[in-house]
């Protein structure tokens, strides 16, 4: 029964750095090509470099003329220049072979490559054309209305590196260099389930005469599915009989990288969930020095990580947030995963149990200059409510007493 | 050849509430029943109300014992107080029909109904049990160690409302009520597609001489599968021939609720698209007062709309961010779609042409205590690269002249 006691507590940290470790030496993450647009919400596995400028060539950014921009430094309304019209150049036309000489124009459109010798580009606006004289009233400075050749990305710079959650942005910028497939790493596989003999699953128990329904384990799974890059299998709720737990976790194991529990770790006598992973595995760390989700718990169980998170939802929630994704942030080297942070002034005193990092649920209010953060402090690691009605957390280090009404504190937004 | 001219912009709010009418008037959006599990990203159709409080009766937050607060009020190391142990009540028991005495205790754990007559718990590591003997040696105020039936979502109360999106807490809302299965809109059905004879699509050309890839249309198809409330087939590119793009935007139409298109929009000859859609719709509006994005359009083709965007790939993006969702948020009265918003000081002068509204990209630099957002004021509505390195946008209305250095602006995070 010792086994259930939460006896060394060890930190956040630590609790990160072990359950890296542990995917690191359990997890054979195999890549896969992917196309680009199917590929969202997926981690690159490689650096992508690109093998062309873009734009390709010096091209015009307008409608207009390309010329030499000393050829018309001293244009104005009433001293116009004249120009001779050396044709035209279309925006699917290659750049022209033939360089521009002094005193002759181009005829260009948006996206049209500028021939060389020309260095700028008159507007339409500014220019009167007629057969093959071009007059121009305005001057142009060098580089004007002139898209850069490389200006966007240029061949040989990494455009998206190893380790990058690919998003829309993504998708854009590696099709704007003709990448179509990319190497992604394949989804990791997590099932999740949840213990508890008074839980009923919503959908499968036809009656619930506890009216305790499963929202932990379905929020974590459902956390899990936005990311994008795990498949997530959903096992639902299994009574506390080690036997039963045992046989569950063992199942679940075979079939996915890793296993996320709910419930069942505290150390009351109808909280089995450990015991029965201790029958069936080995405990790795029991309980982290965090508040809430203080007795997260990591077993190993077929020699496949289990990480067991409390039955409360906003500690399960906290589980996930400070120890389950910076795990897999740490072990991939994901480069964008992290919230955004904004900085508010705390409506109300927030202390915190030294020894202990705490994670508090704040709603924000926009207070016309700046935005002011308001914890929810109610006992209620179970209040699922509290998380709905927030826009984001703070965090209170451990060797902090806590924060004072009116601290400058970083939210990490939802 | 009128039709290309930009001669009568409108205003992005009139822009948002013409194509938020015409989604109203021409499309049927109907509703379907989800399960809750897979309802992520989709919008709720309906309200949904809680049938039951949770939790569902006056629970312990703790492993302990239940008691009257009022037995206790003097207990300490030196005078404990001694109460008589009148059993277990376990968390998937229901609430005892018998209520407390004064001077009994019941042994609760994490989860465990409370029976009527008590209104405290009394932590393990406060007590000394011993048969049918509980010796308690500190005090509890009434409420202490106990939540309440109905503090986390009470019976008739709105969990979710109509115009939802619905995310992993809404999952985990709903479960907690019990409910699986939840009424979603039908997704949006979406057809994209880009012009423009000079442009290759990656992938699907083996050889591309020009070396200007499609990426504007790419990221609109992106970013619209990302919302995951809109099912998107993507057609590739056409040529800038009149009656190949008319062809393809009606078949496009034919299969969709909704067309964007790409490219095409401006007013050189190459871009012929307004014209192809002139002859076979009907302008709604051509062009708008924002920059970028400035020749956005919306045409209506068989009785359906068809939205044009810039080529330019931070134009096009301008177009979606600006017109599409919000006129989809006015449309479906979607509740939290909302970027959010932070402040930051704005590191440089940004100006603004009055009378439109300009879309400014921005990076930001935490400065220790705040936010600084430095511009990207590169001519390039063309240039992905700022897209991808900035964090959000700024907004300058249209009778603003521009912001000045260390204005605090709002910064719209990505």
């Amino acid at each position: 029964m010792t086994s259930r006691r939460l006896s060394t507590l060890i930190s956040v940290d630590d609790a990160v750095a072990l359950l890296a470790d542990v995917f690191k030496r359990t997890m054979e993450l195999e890549v896969v090509e992917e196309r680009v647009l199917n590929a969202l919400g997926r981690i690159a596995a490689s650096d992508v470099t690109a093998g062309v400028d873009v734009p390709p060539f010096n091209r015009s950014a307008v409608d207009g003329y390309a010329v030499y921009a000393g050829d018309v430094v001293n244009a104005s309304i009433y001293s116009p220049v004249e120009l001779a019209l050396k044709g035209v150049v279309s925006p699917s036309d290659k750049p022209p072979s033939e360089c521009l000489e002094r005193g002759e124009a181009v005829r260009v459109h948006t996206g049209s490559p500028i021939p060389c010798g020309a260095d700028a580009v008159v507007m339409d606006e500014d220019v009167e054309a007629s057969g093959s004289r071009v007059t121009v009233f305005k001057p142009v400075s060098p580089g004007q209305n002139v898209s850069r050749r490389g200006e966007d990305f240029s061949s040989g710079e990494v455009i998206v590196a190893k380790g990058t959650l690919l998003g829309p942005l993504h998708v854009a910028a590696l099709s704007s260099i003709g990448v179509d497939k990319v190497w992604v790493y394949r989804r990791i596989k997590v099932g999740v389930l949840t213990t508890g003999s008074e839980v009923c699953e919503p959908g499968v128990d036809s009656e619930c005469p506890t009216i305790v329904y499963n929202s932990s384990a379905r929020l974590i799974a459902a956390l899990l599915r936005s990311t994008g890059f795990i498949d997530v299998r959903y096992y639902g709720v299994f009574p506390d009989d080690p036997a039963v737990i045992g046989d569950a976790v063992v199942e679940a194991v075979s079939e996915n990288d890793l296993v996320v529990t709910t419930g069942g770790t505290g150390v009351s006598e109808g909280d089995v969930l450990i015991d029965a992973l201790a029958g069936v595995g080995r405990t790795v760390f029991r309980g982290v020095r965090m508040r809430p989700g203080r007795p997260t718990t990591l077993t190993l169980v077929e020699g496949k990580p289990v990480l067991n998170l409390s039955g409360y939802p906003v500690a399960a929630w906290t589980g996930y947030e400070a120890i389950l994704m910076p795990a897999f942030k740490k072990w991939l080297g994901l480069g964008n995963l992290e919230r955004p942070v904004v900085y508010a002034r705390l409506a109300r005193r927030t202390p915190n149990t030294v020894g202990y990092r705490s994670y508090i649920r704040v709603s924000l209010r926009d207070a016309g200059d700046m935005l002011v953060a308001e914890p929810y402090m109610l006992r209620g690691s179970g209040v699922l409510s509290s998380l709905l009605k927030s826009q984001g957390y703070i965090v209170i280090p451990e060797n902090v007493e806590g924060f004072e009404k009116g601290d400058l504190v970083r939210v990490h937004l939802f």
